[in-house]
């Protein structure tokens, strides 16, 4: 498999493929892309072998340094065999290529996780590793646009509400998580490496229907595709929407004023913060000060609740919210801090 | 069947079930509900059975005057006990009947539409003219909250955007259309049938997997209630969302200044207001702005192309919309009209 000297070197499609990419790259613009690494996650399959394969053919003209890195899970017998494939697609694009073996299973059960979960866990803690050691700062991960439509509809499924509702981030600060292909659908990358002559392996756990992930794959997607041929651009305009969004109501937080932390961990919206904002911004703030002190799913009917105790100026007026956190109405306006009395009560929705 | 005089002879949890639907329609607070008749649109199935037996009750608490309304759509042989399961029910709760036969079969050939297009055409319109006979405000209609769930996907499908996404309203001003059960799931509304001893008739139409909505139904919404037993909360919560976040965009609309009319029927969207604009706004200023000139569904992709065409200052810029619709970049704004060439011309999302 020698790598193409270029994007001339390409199909015109492939070639404006890889241009789109780069286009999006551009509008991304994460921190320092150029003039430093960028730590490339491959598996062996198709979407981390296409992400390789365009990535470097668009680092001369970012100007990054691309680097593979491989988390061998040992899940499966022949996972040393994934291992094998991705330092060779490695070494044929030129990459540094950083590799470590890593027993899931025991992860899984010492930190009682499902299967799944603990591969993620590994996987990212050993990205973020070679992400440290080669000096890069990002991690670019190959989450394309069927996996944004599948996300959008897992957010719907656990309630995200609007504008989490559009889906994973493709540039990611906190995670330094880039996700160049986001846009780019599944089959675009499929049609691209078959273009490409560039081989990759199947990985079985992709066709796997015992995951809710995978039945929303195969089930409910192909259906909204039947019924809309171009659903996969409407999820794309989805997420391009929520991104607006989300800025305009970042830009509006700060106008409001941020919250006053207090000496014990608390968090006060004042309220002068809160009277001038309307209900829309209220209660993004009231979610942006729970979601600071830590994780835990905040519901939209527990900050209307608030909301309405605060309006009600509810003095003393206390509201759980799940993982060990409350909010209690004073009368300088709303405080958010980690319960005192029941780190782990969590109120019904229900509840009046 | 004697209809229990009131609340009291409920059991509790169907008390306070019909509260709920009464605190749902104080809160909407449609115009003039008090004093006045409200049409209720009875088929002989579960939901709107449910909905003519709780409005029934809460009739003489809101001070409205309900009135049944059937049509009979001659689809299938047994419609005629439809309607005469309608005539009694509405007998037995003490409401005037309206009832008409329609050809909705001859409607679909003469119109080049599909039965169920055609039947809901019929139903609407027949519902608009008893409404206007009988002086009512508005026509109550028996969606529910599963309907409100799969409403969503649907929108989520055709790539309605935000606040669209949150499903249909429940009051609807321009239609006079009134959804009390709308927050409501249908699991309740036969547990209320149930309980209250009241029969219903099944609309075999409802179970056949061949329509769009039929597949959401039977298919993808049991996925994700599996997936999440609290989903139709988690719908509800998207809708209450999308109607405050609409509220506040068209609050947002009215300060930013109006759009002004031309002579020749066209719209122009003024510099002024577009300068002082962030983006989530002008594109939601455009959005409505084509939608104010007819039907055609406007895709946010039309409207992000306008908006860099605007930014960019690109005088004498047109772009078309579907439905006969187009935008022109003006020195003063952004202008809206009919297309003047071809009204039939699409511009295809994908285009630059």
């Amino acid at each position: 498999m020698p790598a193409p000297t270029g994007l001339q070197a390409l199909s015109p499609w492939c070639a404006r493929l890889c241009l789109g990419v780069e286009r999006f790259l551009r509008e991304l613009n994460p921190d320092g892309l150029a003039g430093r690494p960028l730590v490339l996650a491959v598996s062996a399959g198709s979407d981390s072998t296409a992400l390789a394969r365009i990535l470097s053919l668009l680092a001369p003209r970012l100007g990054f340094a691309p680097v593979a890195a491989h988390l061998d899970h040992g899940l499966r017998p022949d996972s040393p065999d994934d291992l094998a494939f991705c330092a060779r697609l490695a070494r044929d694009l030129g990459m540094p290529f950083h590799a470590r073996a890593a027993d899931v299973r025991a992860l899984a059960a010492s930190e009682r996780l499902g299967i799944e979960d603990a591969g993620r866990r590994a996987r990212y803690a050993w990205l973020e590793e070679v992400r440290r050691e080669t000096g890069a700062d990002a991690v670019a991960v190959a989450h394309h646009l069927d996996d944004l439509a599948e996300d959008q509809l897992l957010r719907l499924i656990r309630g995200a509400g609007w504008p989490a509702l559009g889906g994973m981030p493709a540039w990611d600060p906190p995670r330094r998580l880039l996700r160049p292909l986001l846009l780019t659908p599944k089959r675009h990358l499929l049609n691209f490496l078959d273009e490409t002559g560039t081989a990759w392996r199947e990985d079985p756990s992709n066709a796997d229907p015992a995951f809710a992930r995978n039945r929303i794959r195969h089930d409910v997607l192909p259906l909204f595709a039947r019924e809309n041929p171009d659903y996969l651009a409407r999820a794309a305009e989805l997420w391009r929407q929520a991104r607006q969004d989300e800025a305009h109501w970042a830009e509006q937080a700060v106008l409001a004023g941020t919250e006053e932390p207090g000496g014990d961990g608390s968090l006060l919206l004042t309220a002068r913060t809160l009277r001038d904002a309307p209900q829309a911004l209220r209660l993004r703030l009231y979610k942006r000060a729970v979601e600071s002190l830590g994780p835990g799913q905040t519901l939209g009917e527990s900050l209307r609740r608030l909301d309405a105790a605060w309006l009600a100026r509810a003095k003393g007026k206390r509201l759980q919210f799940p993982g060990g956190k409350e909010a209690v109405v004073e009368q300088g306006g709303v405080r958010f801090r980690p319960s005192k009395n029941s780190p782990e009560v969590d109120t019904s929705p229900g509840e009046r």
